[in-house]
């Protein structure tokens, strides 16, 4: 009987619990015997802040619930483990822990730097003859892992966004001509694009969209920025500027860094709360006069469960089962990815990569290509590959008026 | 064949446009021949800016678009008509409008200022014998109008509050023990605390709840705060609390001009940019060091329609019902109000109240005896009031992966 563990690490998505759940079900029906998650990833690990997941799952219903469960319900870290000829007595500490388990698996459900935790441990397995293998399972909102067409968790995140922006689109027109407003909208996303883009989702028959779309891929020049404000505002009484908060100006600085520079003088002197969008509201309001307000989508968008992607829950479902089966086959060093075969109808097929320094040591941004700098936009071609990917709604579970989730007491 | 009027004021709310649907539907099947939309409210009206809901409405579908479509269809205004003693020209004009379009009956959907105005107009009315009635429908997410037991839009920001709060309280609790996070979150209500009250309903079996909740009926000690957060931080790795945006400090300052005043040397000095949320995030990093970070719910909770109450949406559509009705009758300067016959089961009754200056004067506070501020917190009675209010979930019409609105072109 094989016993095998799983850990999340990283920042949290909506669906990263129905990753958990798809290497539990499937783990299960392959035949391991316990199935462990190492709370707080492999900081936890370390510590040996290990669980039975079988203590938390006792039914279906709770499985659906760890489904619907935003944020990792083992909880996170952002530890990096190093060479292991540096750190070797962490190594070795790691494996005389799944040894005392009898763990045969170790499941890491994270994005870059989880995947180089994989390999790295995977590495030191084969090295040292070690009887573990070790596979890594793609997540993040960001969409920045190359290799995999897109990563689990992001298709949630862009349904929120393009959804919560129709919302503020149709809030913002409410004043009509008499009062304009600018709305600038902050979505996360320090290096790449994707998160900003699925702002062009918004836009269809019984919504307007956005009126410019900026991305970090692209140097944001401060004053033509204000100018299309201002042009955009001449024409429509409700403006809305979605911005991602890694913008940077053309003098390679980011922009939530020009006010703090001009703002040292402040109180408290926090640079980090003041984000792009607060900053460049500022601006605006300073060269135009114009009404503007800046709206941070925060945390919110790697946490709503409550709009997750049917289509991502089942794809973040499949890659966990997708791995389950390959810790049970014994490979080893290896990530699950997505391949898309065709946009319309859109089809998915899992598969494995094997270099996952690679994947560790890129950051997917959006081609250029794909951008409309011209206009502020993006081109279809981007919308093509988002849309699937947003598709479809998870039925909730719902008890006195509020979502369910499953957590741990 | 009588013909009507209606009209929508002040601030949006996720479910406004159920109570222009009820009028709608009611005003129908009672025979109105015309039903007219007055655009951007009174101030619309007075430049004859109106539009015959049957150009826009052309089925079913789009009935249940237009319910489930945020913030004012026929868009808002902030206009104050004034008494007709000094404005009587703008009086007559609006008449004269009315007139022109053998309009029968004006029904408003607003708040305070906008019910001012349903009687302003229904006491010329009568005072010169005109031919035209006057009807007030109630909604702000505020829920700071007297007589009424709630008000509609409340129970669907509640419901977004509390669905919100949940998603951020698991998002916190991802990095434990080992890296604590403080969440400061801002929600709307500048007088009263109805909305921030709402996140005491994060908390049931399957949430831990926020940690703290502060409303502006109660002035913050800025010193007890920063105390109880780190009591609290002391003992949990993730702290959630929940601010109103406009807390005053114990010397009846709004927190979010604390920092104004020390910040006067910043680059652009824009006090209104800097909210409550952000405020204490710095005086908590300052005072403690502890990793803080607001988030500001925004726009967002008041134009949330694909979280809506249906509690909310039926009784917002039954209160424009009802006044088509009050309409139809020829009544005239009364506002349309739910009163509660119980809490458990959850029982409304729909009458109407014609004393509405009174309404329209008074901002209903949450009651001190339900606060516990030694707790920081909201008592039992408050959640017993509330809870009923966020009971059901809308059927939301999804459209390639995000929910549809009914706009105008």
């Amino acid at each position: 009987m094989k016993n095998l563990i799983i850990g999340q690490s990283g920042g949290p998505t909506s669906v990263i619990n129905a990753s958990l759940a798809g290497v539990y079900e499937e783990a299960k029906e392959l035949g391991f015997n316990k199935i462990y998650g190492m709370v707080n990833g492999i900081e936890g690990l370390l510590d040996e802040n290990i669980i039975d997941l079988d203590d938390y799952i006792k039914s279906d219903y709770d499985l659906e619930l760890l489904k619907r469960t935003p944020s990792s319900f083992l909880q996170t870290c952002r530890y990096k483990l190093g060479g292991f000829e540096e750190n070797e007595d962490k190594y070795e500490q790691i494996f005389k822990i799944l040894d005392k388990y009898s763990i045969n698996s170790f499941i890491y459900i994270g994005g870059n730097d989880s995947m180089d935790t994989v390999e790295s441990l995977s590495d030191y397995a084969t090295l040292k003859k070690k009887k573990q293998n070790f596979i890594g399972i793609p997540k993040t909102i960001d969409n920045d892992l190359p290799i995999t067409d897109h990563c689990p968790g992001y298709g949630s995140a862009a349904k929120y966004i393009a959804t919560t922006l129709r919302e503020i689109i149709r809030d913002n027109t409410a004043y009509g001509v008499t009062n304009p407003t600018v709305a600038i909208v902050e979505i996360m996303g320090r290096h790449a694009g994707w998160l900003t883009a699925a702002a062009a989702l918004a836009k269809d028959e019984t919504s307007e969209g956005v009126d410019a779309i900026y991305l970090p891929e692209v140097p944001l020049n401060v004053d033509d920025f204000v100018q299309n404000v201002q042009k955009i505002a001449k024409k429509k009484a409700a403006v809305v500027i979605a911005v991602s908060e890694g913008l940077k100006t053309t003098d390679d600085k980011f922009v939530c860094e020009l006010e703090s520079e001009s703002s040292k003088k402040d109180a408290f002197g926090h640079k980090e709360l003041a984000g792009c969008s607060t900053t460049l509201a500022h601006i605006i309001k300073e060269r135009t006069g114009l009404k503007v307000r800046p709206i941070i989508l925060s945390t919110l968008q790697r946490a709503s469960a409550h709009t997750a992607s049917l289509t991502d829950m089942k794809e973040a479902e499949k890659v966990g089962k997708k791995g389950a089966a390959l810790a049970f086959r014994g490979e080893t060093g290896k990530m699950v990815v997505l391949e898309r075969m065709s946009d319309s109808p859109y089809k998915i097929k899992y598969s494995s990569f094997d270099d996952i320094h690679e994947i560790a040591n890129i950051e997917k941004k959006v081609p250029v290509e794909w951008i409309d700098t011209k206009n502020n936009t993006v081109k279809k071609e981007l919308i093509d590959y988002m849309r699937p990917l947003i598709q479809g709604e998870v039925k909730q579970i719902y008890v006195n008026g509020l979502p369910q989730h499953l957590i741990r007491k």
